[in-house]
């Protein structure tokens, strides 16, 4: 179903003559490495992270360095940020073997009927070796397809520049892959309508319902953060999210709109983490910023990312500038 | 309902010049930090993780230096391992606020009823101050209390070694706090009863009921993994639970068993982490022997700790010396 380019992997090992490889994957592909996890274990020891890994950003080379790995292997992800790691790595994206001749043609008549022109194709790294074919589908449907040159269409689930840069270009865009967490992240940036060619239920289908609702949700909590007196202030430790400065401008700016701000660390932002802090009425968080916008949190208290945080910072200091 | 002792606290960071203080607790305490927090933000920048804490082996150093801490206050628990800390670390354990005479006299009568005269008296971290009283009140009743002289009483999840130098001395054993987690240890190190003298619930009862269970599910995890074909061992990468010595071993033994090992290294050994490997059909976790005993997992797929595995290891290789 994914291709973990198993050979490319056991060679690299080889030629680096690593004996202990460190793996991580996101758990939606941790069930499908029982048989990389084997043919791996034939060149050298193998150890699985079991911690979740949602992006190149969320490197474990603290646990690598623990076992001593020589090498460690990331699946499902591209390097974040270059010369993070500190044990070297290699990325293998993982695509999903997908037949998407159909769902290609599907998607251009779809938008076609819907009376769209212009089309801006995306997709996750899963899929980016697709956007070919969807544009050649497009182009045949007499359909123009347009794709940033930068990122070849490749969104991830904090960056969406890709879709941005040439949003004046297209009347809508198209994102191939499954799940509603890469689309709707490109949703939220951009003003124009987004659909989902979805590989894996072979269907078609807007956001623009899901949208409403999360927008909708986004602005409640920002207004909702704007009358709490208690923050806490969130740093993620994930290698590639970690930034102090953001965290303690923020809380520095609470202080003085006469707001009491806690500095909050961790790396696992998950309801039952914030649970146990029940004296913070609202929550930032510094870092990745889909945490607090795809997290379900306790509904009575709201968790904003960075941007949101200036935002509601907007709202109760109308005089910041 | 507990002694954070603030001013102690305040006073070593201003003792140490400290500027930076990161702040550990487990997770059932977070919920009274709020006033402990604001104090010592009087003196220095307070920084508390949200990570759970599940005891003096739990450190969390590489946070701590992370956000460049000059110091760690770490609460409810005591030093695990001399020298573990990499950042100078003080520890608070949080005493429970009771008035125990009425339970001290009760836990006394009850156990007189029962007909013991010799008990062991326990106690956690958080009521081992309440050993004292209980002692006095059980010699007023004519019982004969003992209490080893090592430990004075205290034991925590996975150190009873102050119970077992004293059973053969006593008729059963009393142990002064609250839940199951510290008793049910215990109970499951000892031959002799544990009975609970609860000061959050002002009640003493019986651990027999709950042993019986948990024994007979320990049973029964044993004997089914047994059975498996492939294993997951997990190291835990906690600073005072990672072992790789012992998971090679145990992987080792694993093999030369024909059986196929996984090694597997992480923090948090959750059934939600678990999940996403269902090719493993029983996992070993080396660290925390309570992991294993105490975390409600996939009822098909067993989880052992070390003790149990070489138990396991026995069955299947019956020859193994």
């Amino acid at each position: 179903m994914y291709d973990f380019e198993i050979e490319r992997a056991a060679g690299e090992v080889v030629r680096r003559g690593a004996k202990r490889v460190f793996v991580q994957a996101p758990d939606g592909l941790k069930q499908f490495l029982a048989e990389f996890v084997s043919r791996l274990s034939q060149v050298c020891e193998v150890y699985v992270s079991i911690n979740p890994c949602y992006g190149g950003c969320d490197l474990e080379d603290d646990r690598a360095a623990m076992i001593g790995a020589d090498m460690v292997i990331h699946i499902g992800h591209k390097k974040f940020i270059e010369g993070a790691e500190k044990v070297y790595t290699v990325y293998l994206p993982a695509p999903h073997l997908a037949d998407v001749r159909g769902l290609a043609s599907l998607a251009a008549s779809e938008l076609k009927k819907r009376g769209f022109l212009r089309v801006g194709v995306l997709a996750n790294l899963q899929h980016i070796e697709y956007v070919g074919e969807f544009v050649r589908e497009m182009e045949a449907a007499g359909l123009v397809p347009v794709v940033d040159r930068q990122t070849g269409g490749l969104v991830l689930g904090c960056r969406t520049d890709g879709a941005k840069r040439i949003e004046s270009e297209v009347d809508a865009f198209l994102f191939i892959g499954g799940g509603e967490f890469h689309p709707l992240g490109v949703a939220m940036d951009v003003e124009k309508e987004v659909f989902i060619a979805d590989t894996y239920r072979n269907e078609v289908r807007g956001t623009a319902e899901i949208m409403k609702k999360t927008l909708s949700r986004r602005w409640w909590a920002i207004m909702e953060a704007s009358k709490s007196k208690r923050f806490g202030v969130i740093m993620v430790t994930k290698p590639g999210q970690f930034s102090m400065r953001s965290a303690e401008k923020i809380a520095a700016e609470l202080r003085a709109a006469g707001k009491e701000a806690h500095l909050l660390v961790g790396d696992d932002v998950s309801p039952e983490r914030l649970a146990a802090f029940p004296f913070i009425e609202s929550f930032i968080v510094t870092g990745c910023p889909r945490i607090a916008t795809d997290t379900q949190q306790d509904p009575n208290r709201p968790v904003l990312n960075e941007a949101e945080a200036w935002k509601m910072l907007e709202i109760i200091k109308p005089d910041r500038k």
